[in-house]
């Protein structure tokens, strides 16, 4: 039986030194002018060709920050864009992800009614022992989730969480500019993501490792400390998956305040500053470039998380 | 040019005289023992039995349920379950039930921020002239999305609407049971589902056809009649989704106040109670059970509309 997925994290971030999560956002006109190349020259569907260019990416990426981050978080939306060949490369990057050491943090955001939540956590999270669910590697090992339907949307991803040691960080205050929009929204006095905050406390609160935090996470974006500050405190036992450093804005200092003395409790995820970070399509030695942005921003992580300690 | 989702729908419900919208969740242990048995003898992957048992399935039903119904309803999230092979059942079930003449919903509930919703809206409405996205058959009509990220990230799913006449439905009040803990939390005297509803309207202000109601829609559980009855007060110019009816408890008569006094204005959704309505997945002549329940809600709606009528 696997450990907790709060433990599990928790062993990752004390044996890598580092906080650092690098998502997998593989925007095919931003990859490398040699591998979409490559790929189209290989394949004459133009799906296949961006699903074979992303999977020769999001391997090279892997191997290159393996050694510094704690996890990566492949977005489903970049896969999903060129329908089945992008699933299938989704699956290689986190069957690739695990073979590398990685944790896997699915970013798929789902969110539905009972049933179909439920299907959702078996297509992510692995099904329940019926045949026609094989398991292995291809399972991520946790995703994020909406909580727009309350608790019975949940349900079928805290069982997972239960059942099969997966995790799940859900929703609570987004980095995007337009997230205060309903998040903020004043209610009994307190921002709406603050009610989303104590749902996400009762629903991980059976669900705690031995390391202190649960396997129930929450997003909280670093773009909005003050919120972020402020979320820490209504959630003390609570991994945060935090968004926003890099190409959104903010910096690694503006998380520092997420961190515990023992700098745990929570990721901080950069996407495009990282994969992207040899800027041009054409840039030469473009594995190098995301190797050192991933090393630098696990670097400055640690500092931030060192300066935050009381 | 296509006509603007809206107008297509209502020309749709006209001519069919039916607000029925059938949705398609094909929970594999449901299905029809012949249909999986033979899907099981021709295919040795478990994923791929599954996919082809759905296709199957699927396509039985469209062909009995097409004389009823103004659209369909793909869950995604039950052939995503099945992987690559799924998803390739899901743009089948697409294409098919655009080659019966029938709308389609992707019901998909994604919701991320900008850059992400935009590779979404590309997945399921078709990309911009990229060379890379290929447009077709396989594209839905409208997708069902989540307002928690608030505008930004419904902004390329706007664009869709404006630019390649797709539709959505903004989740606002949903029909499952623990919907009220978030959607009904008092903000400034209202319920958070009626400042959604006010998004809705805003969102979708400049984009209503000739039938007087806009392309971007909203999804209204049937299961809260108070409710609805209100969101349509605030909402009178956008196309209701209404799931709810069937297996989750309502029934059409609970629907009415949905209705315009020509009938238009609300979609009605059942999944299982028609898709399945054979009981028992070694029931004789299955299809027909589909095709009397398609024509039995079709006729009770009806009935509700024309009594709801001022």
């Amino acid at each position: 039986m696997k450990l907790p997925f709060a433990d599990r994290l928790a062993s990752a971030v004390r044996s890598k030194q580092s906080s650092l999560v690098v998502g997998l956002d593989p925007q095919i006109a931003k990859l490398p002018e040699e591998v979409r190349a490559h790929a189209a020259s290989t394949h004459d569907d133009p799906r296949e060709a961006a699903a074979a260019a992303i999977e020769a990416f999001d391997a090279a990426v892997i191997e290159e920050v393996a050694p510094f981050a704690a996890a990566v978080k492949p977005q489903i939306a970049y896969y999903e864009q060129w329908g089945p060949p992008g699933l299938a490369a989704f699956e290689h990057a986190v069957v690739r992800a695990h073979e590398a050491g990685l944790l896997v943090i699915g970013d798929i955001k789902r969110g539905d009614i009972g049933p179909t939540a439920e299907a959702y956590a078996s297509a992510h999270l692995g099904g329940a022992s019926d045949e026609l669910t094989p398991g292995g590697g291809r399972y991520a090992d946790a995703v994020t989730v909406n909580p727009y339907f309350g608790t019975d949307g949940i349900q079928p991803f805290l069982h997972a969480v239960r059942d099969r040691a997966a995790g799940l960080f859900v929703l609570v205050r987004t980095s995007n500019a337009s997230a205060g929009e309903l998040q903020d929204l004043p209610v009994r006095g307190q921002p709406l993501h603050e009610h989303v905050a104590s749902r996400v406390v009762a629903w991980g609160h059976d669900l705690r490792g031995t390391c202190g935090y649960s396997s129930v996470g929450a997003v909280v974006g670093a773009t909005a400390p003050r919120e972020l500050a402020r979320l820490r405190e209504c959630m003390p036992h609570t991994w945060f998956l935090i968004p926003g450093v890099g190409a959104q804005g903010a910096t690694a200092a503006d998380v520092g305040p997420a961190f515990d003395r023992d700098g745990l409790g929570a990721l901080v995820n950069s996407s495009r500053g990282i994969i992207f970070a040899y800027g041009s399509p054409t840039a030469p030695d473009w594995r190098r470039s995301v190797r050192e942005a991933a090393r630098r921003l696990r670097d400055e992580l640690r500092t931030a998380a060192l300066q935050a300690a009381p």
